[in-house]
């Protein structure tokens, strides 16, 4: 494979530089000439707090929002999570907020990509719709996850209908996805409730977004609230899940999937704060004994971060594609390597854009400078999912000390 | 001294948790009504970037902007630096944008009763003039330090009088200042260039003040730009200093005692966010593994910088009322422990808002939230003067290796 | 009180630098010509792992192993842990074994002290003759404290007596202490088991001492075994203490004023580490950034690690002056200071060591090289009463968190 | 490749847990039934200072001294620094000391194959000799690099001969190796003095080996010193090298190569001290929130460890067999992934073993305890070949910032 570029970084073998599949190449090379452009509005949206819409329409153009979609069904094809990890660090390095949105949607396809192959016989109809759709350029499918408080509940409504009513935040580019998934509990006549993710157009009757996303960082990124009122789904348009509060190790393997290469957004943010703060110390000509010692171990911290994650996401590919006999410890051999890398890239990345705050001096600390951004985007990446520290620490140490969590 | 508090952390000695003087208890004491009240509209001046207007005048009426002026001149008297950063910090706790405006006008009184009993002649009429305005109430006066690019110049304009003409940045409170000092260089007929610290009226004819501040945090001080444009200003209104560009070590005193009270910003920021979000664990009643770790954890962190910055006010304040032999070893006595604890009390501080938000969880990433503002705040840390972790680190080192810097 | 040295960090306030109180002054005094013999035989005796008896025959000639104890019965009077400690790190600059071995004579005159103006009636009796035995020059005590698997019992035996069982284990200086004070169990007739501390000659028949040590570090200190068998003790020779398995709060503040002046002796290890660096650093000539950076860096480490410290014993010597109305209030208000210095003491020593060996190059890696003792003696500190790094997290935490322990 | 065992980590991809190659994985085979055996004997011979010569028969005895011969010659064809690295890992968590004499003979028959395939007419002569006297099984060959003072001279002695004169130290397994490989400087006629490595027998005359190893670690692998006084070597049985003082960073590959796996001891000593932890933990039924939560980082540092150290051999691998058009692009293509790996793994390895002292307690601190031999083994790695700290500095910020150095 042919380097894409002359930065060593990307030469070394193992540290997140290259794509590893020949669709993840296609997509690196499809991305290339948004980055600029991405790159130079990122301050304006990020003051303003507006959405990228123009991106997300010329991304659409070319093929990108369905880059993990299969190719029969119109897309790149695109299955790697190396590669979709790299993909999104690649943009991150030029808008966070947009990478963390197009993960949502790149991350779908890979996820409707698996339930296509595995998922029960309705998940597969279901998934092959959702996929279709994603491939034709017309959907633009959210994820909404996390309840406002109380829980978002699935009712029987009578006529082989459901009704959806909840509230959920962090729904990010919700006031521009055409169609949103929703994950909610259920109550089955008998027995535990059960999980369920809803698949549902975004013009559902019952179904409004306000516009109310004001957060310290990602500010383009439109992660607003979402509210169902009595929203009614057919039963075609469920994913069934497993039983609610039974431990589920077995299903740590898709969260792993779903959720590891949004590690990218931080890898991108720490990488170039980096990469800004370098070209400044050139042009000034710095070469004072602490900012030749910080930037080596800046550079060190970066592939301490590169590499970390790079193994956690080959882990994720191999093990995506490979059955164990005992299906929990598959969960737990993806989901390990993820939480550690996990730990890895939010210490270094912040660490990262605090040292290049302090080698950039005061000036980077103006609400609109490119490190200012990088500094109240890169804190987003303890809060994501599925696991906070203390989740993490839990659940590392029962595995590694033979404990209940 | 009878304790303040229950907070135990305020009985321990030497750990910046009560006064070291009867004129800092004073002021401590005064200043405790007002907190709760600037405490309750931070969020919103954060928000709106207003400054607190409102919060000045009720300290001016209280005497609290006279502090540190003698009490013959109509202040409280308070002379030492730990009780004055002690004060700091405990505004910090509530807002840090009225802190580091504050510490401008306080620590000011403290360098102007330094020039009043060491200073030149002429330096010591100004001096007075000064404090009779700080002890009559009438005067708010701003420090202005850092060029916007080239350097502020004072020239001769005739007729005993100078024009000063520059462009300052970061200059805190600005709008609401009555007076400026502002620090230029003049040029002799013959011999090197001297600095000159200018003390002039905001009404000055030529003096603008552009609402212009944009800060990532710090957001209600309003450190806008001053600009100086031919501005006139007699002989009796300057402070001569040495010449520029040779090495004056025993001025290094001097910065000491007019900085390192602004290491109380950042403390206070870093002991707010743990009290804040321990409160919050104890209403959730967590108890998770992580969790405890990491509340013992912060704590530690705490204690290292609470009781690294007393000691290095202790010794500034033992410094400031005693001549050495050598005043270079002098100013290397006072420096190197403010620049030690400066990199302690920025490293501990970050580290606990960082740690805080993460147990805390993902609402501390709303922009309005308490945390997301310190987290803010706190990284306007590393960009205080004199110097930059490059320019400590150099000479810090030439200190201990005997080498040139 | 005038300055000891030109050493600027001894000059520094509140960093461990000068004595507090005049008896304190007198005892670094009284050390000072002993630094050099120590200093010069500590290779010696670390490589051949035998205690440096000689420097106790001359310490014990000048009065100083009776340096606690109260004028009255013949010693200097020393009463401030502060300077108690000042001079145990002033030693482990020489030979940390030493430093080790004699911090338990002299805490053990300050906890005597103690015991004599607080203590129940039997306790100040035989208080007093401790102290008697001390100040005359004719003891050298040593405590033997962690059990060596199961509990040293103390039982009746008849006509007054007890009877001792037992086994210790890391009892520093055992073969060369006249007397021993031993933490036991006793089982009265009823109710709870209670805690006892035996004072017995080393003479006492059924008590012996192998020669066993075999440290990884402190290899001069002599923290042999002692055992116990069936060793008779009269009923004037116990201190009494209070019931096993309830907690006691109130406790800790004992616990600390005889614990908290061992953290002196890593102080006093990384300081030379970091003298010895230095100087090495000078001779060479060397420059290189991360040479100068490092440099910088570990003289902050020292400077957190001497003020936190500092901090720790003026509160512990204030605590032990006063009472307050909750003892157990009093208690955490001691320890609590004293458990955050000895992380912070314990991770900046062992920090600052591991840095000046990387400073210093291959050349300290040879067994005898001062900075690879330093290495193995540092290490120590973590395993020093009364709690484990889990145990004080447990605590520390607990107070925080209103949690159980 | 079938799992070579159950341990999830060696399961994991990108994480130095499996080979790369079926040679790799051949030597691993091999290797296993010696470990047990090492690593049962190793706290005897860390005791003794005693070389395990009888693990270096059986090692013999099954070829594994032979592992990187090429077949042809009578090894078994290992090639991948990747798949040595591992094998270094895995003996280094029996005994540290095997690891790095083993390490050496290892990696001279990788740079003696590249040697061969790239050298100089002369120099493939030579290789070609020492791969064979290596695949007979008949040579131990060690390594001379590290003057003790003054530079190791070869000069010319008449009739084809020439004089080596030197003193070397460090020079492990040095009183058991039949050969070694000496760098020295050569004087040429005219010129510049050019870097020449001399093959020769232990028992030439004027070799002489003193045994004189006193390291505070590794103290089995007899790194003693060497010295030889005009000792005679043909022409035939020199390497020349480059002429001295000139930057030749087209050299760096191969540095790159002969030294990289050796941070597999340093990555072995903290997997095995993170072992022996775990496992005692698990007896103790240990779940104290500090313990969870250290043991959790621990094996995060591990996981950090591990993927830094494998990249970094994938990358050595990739590029040993990769001409690229600037070869001086290529050394530094390969040092800068070894640097900063070096970085990673010599703070993390050094972290983990501390950690596993503090949950282990005081039993650790015990010379002969495994965990108190690690941690004076593993203070080696900042002092392996090629780069001090702070040259590592100087080169990696120089290559970031267009700086000399």
């Amino acid at each position: 494979m042919p380097h894409l570029t002359d930065d060593p970084r990307r030469q070394w073998a193992g540290a997140l530089g290259e794509p590893r599949t020949p669709e993840g190449q296609n997509l690196i090379a499809a991305l290339a000439p948004h980055l600029p452009r991405m790159a130079a509005a990122a301050a304006e949206h990020d003051g303003a707090g507006t959405f990228p819409v123009e991106s997300f329409k010329q991304m659409t153009a070319d093929g990108i929002l369905a880059a993990t979609v299969p190719q029969r069904f119109g897309g790149m094809g695109v299955h790697s999570v190396h590669d979709l990890c790299l993909a999104i660090m690649r943009i991150a390095e030029a808008d966070a907020s947009i990478a963390i949105c197009l993960h949502m949607q790149l991350s779908r396809g890979i996820t409707m990509r698996y339930e296509l192959n595995r998922g029960n016989p309705a998940g597969q109809v279901l998934a092959e719709r959702l996929l279709r759709l994603m491939g034709s350029g017309e959907a633009i499918i959210s994820g909404a996850l996390k309840d406002a408080g109380t829980v978002t509940e699935l009712r029987p409504a009578g006529a082989g209908l459901h009704a959806l009513t909840g509230r959920k935040i962090l729904v990010s580019m919700a006031p521009f996805a055409t169609h949103f998934v929703v994950s909610a509990r259920t109550r089955p006549a008998t027995g535990l409730p059960h999980a369920v993710s809803v698949f549902l157009s975004a013009r559902t009757p019952g179904l409004t977004v306000p516009g109310n996303w004001s957060g310290m960082g990602m500010r383009a990124s439109a992660s607003t609230e979402v509210i169902f009122d009595d929203c009614h789904v057919p039963e075609t348009d469920l994913f069934l899940r497993g039983p609610l509060g039974v431990r589920d190790e077995a299903a740590m393997a898709g969260q792993t999937v779903s959720s590891i290469g949004l590690l990218g957004v931080y890898a991108g943010i720490a990488q170039s704060a980096r990469d800004i703060t370098v070209a400044g110390l050139i042009k000034r000509g710095s070469s004072a004994a602490a900012v030749r010692t910080q930037v080596a171990e800046v550079d060190a911290k970066l592939y301490s971060m590169r590499t970390a994650l790079a193994a956690a996401l080959d882990n994720a590919d191999r093990y995506a594609e490979q059955a164990l006999p005992d299906p929990d410890e598959r969960g737990r051999i993806m989901m390990a390597p993820f939480q550690y890398a996990k730990l890895i890239v939010n210490r270094c990345a912040a660490a990262v854009v605090e040292e290049c705050m302090t080698l950039t001096g005061g000036a980077s600390f103006t609400d609109g400078h490119p490190l200012a951004r990088r500094y109240r985007d890169v804190r987003a990446g303890w809060f994501m999912q599925p696991f906070t520290y203390a989740d993490a620490v839990d659940r590392l140490s029962a595995w590694s000390l033979n404990l209940d969590y």
